[in-house]
């Protein structure tokens, strides 16, 4: 296709589907393997909405379908959003009819991606979705394609970066989640309903793309173990600080011969740690190949630069005529990774309560963690203005999941236990 | 070639390709793109060598070029070394037969990379170096594909992890750079003729390669400002950290109106920032892209593990029949970027000077730099046993390099002052 025009559709107007037609119109030579990359149609919800750029010059289909089979298009770029749907429709619609799809949409590809590898293969239409995780840095090809000659065991980093904000403000302004979340929901920076974000589903998505990826799976979304921040309170962040840590909100998958383990949760990363010091809407990663080593990685993880910026090298991928399994093996031989039982998982955790303020009560908890079998690396008990009782943070040397939870059951049935210990992991980094 | 075997001929049997035939011994299976990965020749200098692999069941070639334009391989990997040679000489042999090229030389493609592009082109054939620059980390492959969306402003980061282990040993250990150095010889952390390495023209290599990919330029090996690390002394080191600063040595692009400034200097990194927590033989990138904002990319710039990954990656691409420019543009548009005059940049420095222990010289130093139009930022005086003088170290605040090389002379010439002032500079990072 050397010198021949790209006819590029796009589908979904929004802050991602601006920031690529405003690239493409800044960039009219934009021609990375050959030829030109030109947008002949585009679909949205509304036609007559405000918009930072004209589409009035460009042909518009009221049906993404349409779009994803029009003759006038030869790469699909699907900007619309959502597991299922339109989205889902316009993509199936686009690879049958053979045309390569470029798409953000890190719910499709985490809920779907297996099935749609398989249409797209069957096809010969490359299915590129690097703007799904970590917007415009290129997780993705780092996976898939550069580190393709190592052997992953493992992946963590902090991949939403509304959460991460969030953390970082509560931190630095010692103000409450709601509070915090509220005014990013009032500066555009979290959606009206956050859900997605802050209850770990978005980082969910984008670590259960990454894992299927190093692994050579398929993406097992329904697998992953999923905590958000919602329950974080600010004295969680004060008393991790003291003890040395930071809160983030960590995504990893862990290969081991028992399975792969994927995880959201709040977790604590020492404070010299970079994954640490990635603040605000940063997003970091951290990858590990039997090979290479540890790998990292980090920058914008959300935007319209940045996602527009990552969907146009897509296209460039797609001009080159590459031909690679979508994830790391053919669509034929995917399966669904095996999951590791959580519970069978070691780590090292963060444990919080309340306590009365009465003589024996830190000999009480800890010689029940004793007894349970869980050994005690810090701790520390601080006074607190105007609270019911004395909170006792502690955090463990690694101990197994499950012994972890029994010891929790037994220290929240102490008599001078006031509350039930709040858990945090010690993100393993 | 799906499904088909690719034939692989390697040239250079040292760290890397026996990386490589381990790599590939380890996993028969490695078909990243369909097609097996298979070695079916080799060469180099010597067939008897002790090797920890076997290599008597390959088909053995005495001359690199012989097995480069041999017809039974399809990918041709040079693992020689050197600019010029006989690396060269099967580069060239290879691309004029139309066989895709691997190959981890940097010193070749810095220095005759847009030459072997425009054959490269010429035959359809790909010219892949990923593992030239930062070893296991794709910053090739990340400037060339995936921020070919972007507008690269600047590249900032260390490239060469020999000096990096030496600078971060004189600094634990409190010892010379010769001393340090000895010692990484015997480790082998360090070549025997260690030039290239603390000379900095690796690392000029390396950074020519990646400003050639980012501005879409031909390289310009010969346009880049070098300095090495064998001048930094402990003193530096230690009155730098008392200032808050770590010594690295930094390669860095920047793209202006003017043209581009490919340098490499032993620079001063705040000690909070990630080029200085980046110790040992660690390497580490930022790009800096008008839309994407700033990527951070660290980990192993060297070993046989890490660079073989990469090799193999290459020959992974290679499989999937992407054809795209070697560099960011055609090789027939390529042409050498514009150097910037050194002299006209602007940063900030570090000054370090014996003085003689008397009345009156910091006021004769500040108002000499005053005169000179230089402004102070930090200044410190410390007293130091068994020195013929005292040691003043200041950093000053962003200057022309030509007003501070002036500066410097009146410094020089005042009669308080007993030796050249040393000059680092502040990374601009």
């Amino acid at each position: 296709m050397a010198g021949q025009d790209w006819r590029i559709g796009v589908a979904g107007l929004g802050t991602v589907g601006a920031g690529l037609l405003t690239f493409l119109a800044d960039r009219p030579g934009f021609a990375p393997a050959g030829g030109r990359a030109v947008v002949t149609g585009v679909s949205a919800r509304s036609r007559s909405r405000p918009r930072p750029f004209d589409i009035s010059g460009l042909p518009w289909f009221d049906d993404p379908v349409a779009l994803a089979t029009s003759p006038q298009i030869d790469v699909f770029v699907e900007l619309i959003g959502g597991s299922d749907g339109p989205a889902k429709a316009a993509v199936e619609a686009a690879l049958s009819a053979g045309k390569p799809v470029v798409t953000a949409n890190k719910a499709l590809i985490a809920e779907h991606g297996a099935e749609l590898a398989a249409l797209a293969e069957s096809k010969g239409a490359p299915l590129l979705f690097e703007a799904a995780v970590m917007g415009g840095v290129p997780a993705v090809k780092m996976v898939r394609e550069a580190l393709v000659g190592d052997d992953i065991k493992s992946i963590a980093g902090i991949l939403n970066g509304t959460c991460n904000y969030i953390l970082t403000e509560m931190e630095a302004t010692g103000r409450s989640f709601a509070d915090v979340l509220g005014e990013a929901q009032r500066l555009g920076y979290a959606e009206a309903d956050p859900t997605m974000d802050v209850g770990g589903f978005d980082a969910a998505h984008k670590i259960s793309i990454l894992a299927a990826l190093a692994f050579g799976c398929a993406p097992n979304y329904a697998a992953a173990e999923i905590e958000g921040i919602e329950q974080v309170e600010l004295l969680d962040i004060q008393l991790a600080r003291d003890l040395g840590y930071r809160i983030k909100l960590v995504a990893s998958a862990d290969r081991s011969p028992d399975g792969v383990l994927v995880r959201v949760h709040p977790s604590l990363a020492p404070l010299a740690h970079p994954l640490a010091q990635a603040g605000g809407a940063l997003n970091a990663l951290f990858i590990e190949g039997a090979r290479v080593g540890r790998i990292f990685l980090q920058g914008p993880g959300a935007g319209a630069g940045p996602t527009a910026a990552a969907v146009a090298a897509d296209i460039a991928d797609v001009m080159t005529g590459a031909v690679r399994p979508v994830f790391q093996a053919p669509a034929a031989s995917l399966s669904p990774f095996t999951p590791v039982d959580p519970s069978k998982s070691v780590g090292r955790a963060f444990l919080r309560f309340l306590v009365k303020d009465e003589p024996g009560v830190i000999a009480a908890v800890s010689e029940t963690l004793a007894e349970a079998g869980v050994s005690i690396e810090s701790f520390l008990q601080k006074p607190v203005d105007n609270a019911d009782g004395v909170p006792i943070v502690l955090t463990t040397h690694a101990v197994a999941e499950s012994v972890l939870k029994a010891a929790i059951e037994r220290i929240a049935g102490l008599p001078a236990v006031l509350d039930r210990p709040r858990l945090l992991r010690i993100a393993r980094i």
